[in-house]
């Protein structure tokens, strides 16, 4: 799935993007974002003083009692003092998803709003990411079949809710703090689940671009690709076309003798072309990360859509795209078919996770989208993740755990303080929740946002009047469920 | 801890007593019910038509894909169709806690209720009870630490999240039926904690005499053994007092050098007495299980007291306690000081959960009981589960899990459709939710009521007016909810 760029500290930003091929019909790969800057992972001391990095003894397996259950990990997390006022004033936690979260970690949101609240701010880093890889390394972890069997979403829920419990017992005068979390995209799916499972311990939760509903029995009208390719009707009708007519065009010369040659020279492959479908996944991962990252000030499917509509008279509908692919990443000596397919440690975690639960048939199932029909088929998917770990997938344990048949309706008769924030541009929001549930169940959308931009760093003067508005009416919901918090204190013990 | 007499048709009921001793504080025991009818456990046919018996081939481990969580073992449950009337009709499941449910089970609430609601009944039993056990014997299952380590609460609550969903899968026209969960005393816990975990599945539970407050930081003031001690002082002053200098006297008489022959001689005990704890014990186990049972039409506690109190003038204390056990155990040749240790199957899987996480501080905590002081202690608890089993006790995960120090707290902001009803002279209803938190998660008690009594089977003429209240109450309560979900249907999808 895709992700976050919530920051411009955080290192590491993916997007997944689901082959076309129906010969690999769904399987999912990675990507760096290239908007955002990325900086060196440190593992010195943080750049700002106010933030300590620690590290926390968590147990790897919180749900069994063998004796490998009791292996422990150092799980990292960075605490924010600046603004904090002690005095259960509330504390912020900004979950981690599937990234490192580096020792400074910012959150652009919980940095503008902690005065505000007086708030701590606490950072979590998810199990099997970044520093906070059992066994010390991937490679060794993911080979340890114990070790690599217990990297779920339900023990990862498990491990935020030790820190937290461990910070409040801990640090002085928090002992009655409320507890908000906060997270983006997968991350902001686990925000969201946490506060269902352990509502004992966060008291209300923002869940920014969390496709909670895309998981399991997921009606595939309106998926990922239909709002990739509405995002491009709505800039440019003429850019949607091209792009609609150019698949057939790369079949068209790939199925010549010579065709893959003369794809990799129109392109500029950095190696040669082995098979049409690699330069198609690569543009396919372009027009998906355009869209999801669809962001002020830069607008990236703006200058994409205006560089193809804007080639010379009389391009040709591969001259026109090649356009687009220069103007979106950059004037390149040569083009990466593989670039979104890298392998890191990272790559790797998410790669385990997306193979055994999280499980989002995104595909490309309707026919009047600018891409060709390739529908999500979960057999093949779960045949291939059962080759690659020798373990079998459990794609529907999010949907028992967790529900998404009745999520809509389990939300309105039992959750509480929960935000579900998204960007309607942003193609992940159409397994988000759009609509209220309740009171305390509340959907805050823009129009126009992108993937978890409300959470990205103010931009002050450049950030568009619907973006604040956003933000504030965040505030604002939370403001509301902290007041709330104080005046029902009487209810403890 | 206590448990579960809701039915003639259960076969085994338990009883927990924490020894008095202070070498072996808080080490807890099981026994047999002596009121109950215990009838043959069959494996053949039920002997009610309308009940047909399956087994679900159930995941060993829910929360990991190591290659051994994917083993799998036969869990049995019963459905009983006799009043299913299909048509989105009420499922209401019956959560076995610790004990065989047979092939026959019943809950006397559910047959009651069954026909007004025409709902389906489901009776599902625990892992590692009855026909239930991985590997097929308790010895082999707890031989095998992997087997053995997946012995918990929360995988508990997973197998029969996997069971309703299959069974709502697979029961034609039982997709959008509402599903009420039952349980009594643990598995009243576990109702309470399903409608928490999975509140997408259960739509509402009743949670009948479960001491879900009674973990980790539990405060003593009033525990266990102190409401024992109010029941007998209510039923009889001079019982009480009677009771509480006897400890003294056994002491007196154990101190002397023929003392333990004196008291095995006069409380006939089967084999020579070794100890004057052991027959401490006996005694203490016996006026806890009169308090937690003392239920109509028979009241054995009542029983107890008037044979104490009625002794023949002269009597000395130790003699009035020895008419008191005739009365109530019955006049045998002798007495089974032991009876209470007995090992079977599944005192073995009970010592288990409780010494691992269902870890409840019943102690002998205050002095002006009818006990001797005798605080629980923790820590010399646990090192005597962790020689015993070789891993270590999770004596808080139950709390970080579930929740109980905000439990209150937590309900009120959080939950929706519980009933927790208790009994106020059960001893188990001192750790029990005894007030409303709010419009729908409702405490009914009853002043007089005994462990689990509303889930027993209507006596008709017999029972009090108090309880048919009480019951009534919890119809009235689930009809409301059920009412609700069908409104609230549009919310679904």
């Amino acid at each position: 799935m895709g992700f976050l760029r919530n920051s411009c500290q955080l290192p590491l930003f993916f997007l997944i993007v689901f082959l076309l091929s129906s010969s690999a019909t769904g399987f999912k790969r990675f990507r760096r974002s290239r908007f955002n800057h990325e900086p060196e992972i440190t593992t010195s001391a943080p750049s700002n003083d106010t933030q300590t990095p620690y590290f926390y003894n968590q147990t790897l397996d919180h749900f069994s009692y063998k004796p490998e259950s009791y292996i422990t990990f150092r799980q990292r997390y960075v605490i924010d003092y600046k603004y904090w006022n002690g005095a259960n004033a509330p504390i912020f936690v900004d979950f981690g998803g599937e990234w490192n979260i580096g020792n400074a970690p910012s959150n652009g949101f919980l940095t503008a709003i902690g005065p505000r609240f007086k708030a701590l701010i606490v950072f979590l880093e998810h199990r099997f990411y970044g520093q906070s890889i059992p066994l010390g390394s991937m490679e060794k972890a993911m080979k340890n079949t114990s070790v690599q069997g217990c990297f779920t979403t339900a023990q990862a829920l498990a491990d935020y809710a030790a820190i937290i419990l461990h910070l409040k017992e801990t640090i002085p005068a928090a002992e009655s703090s409320p507890v908000i979390v906060f997270g983006c995209s997968y991350a902001g799916m686990l925000a969201a689940w946490f506060r269902l499972k352990y509502p004992h311990i966060a008291y209300g939760a923002l869940a920014s671009s969390a496709p909670v509903l895309y998981f399991d029995g997921f009606a595939q009208q309106v998926g990922y690709y239909t709002i990739v390719s509405k995002d491009f009707n709505a800039t440019s009708r003429s850019c949607h076309e091209t792009i609609r007519k150019s698949w057939e065009e790369i079949d068209l010369i790939a199925s010549r003798p010579d065709g893959l040659s003369i794809l990799g020279q129109k392109f500029r492959t950095c190696s040669e072309l082995k098979k049409s479908f690699d330069l198609k996944d690569y543009l396919d991962s372009i027009y998906a990360e355009a869209a999801q990252y669809n962001e002020p000030p830069r607008y990236p499917l703006t200058t994409l859509c205006r560089a193809i509509d804007g080639a010379a008279e009389g391009t040709d509908v591969l001259g026109r795209i090649l356009a687009g692919v220069v103007a979106f990443v950059g004037n390149q000596s040569c083009y990466d078919m593989d670039e979104y397919n890298e392998q890191t440690d990272t790559s790797l975690a998410w790669g385990w996770q997306t193979c055994m639960e999280i499980v989002m048939p995104v595909g490309h199932e309707v026919n009047d989208t600018m891409f060709q029909f390739a529908p999500f088929d979960l057999s093949s998917y779960v045949n291939d993740c059962e080759k690659l770990y020798g373990v079998q997938p459990q794609p529907h344990w999010i949907s028992t755990y967790f529900g998404t048949h009745d999520f809509k309706f389990t939300l309105h008769r039992f959750a509480s303080n929960i935000i579900f924030s998204n960007g309607l541009s942003d193609p992940y929001s159409s397994g988000g929740v759009l609509e209220n549930i309740s009171d305390s169940v509340v959907a805050i959308n823009t129009v126009n946002g992108s993937h978890c931009l409300d959470l990205r760093p103010a931009e002050e003067s450049d950030d568009p009047e619907w973006l604040r508005i956003q933000r504030e009416n965040e505030v604002d919901t939370i403001q509301g469920w902290i007041s709330q918090y104080y005046s029902d204190l009487k209810f403890r013990g």
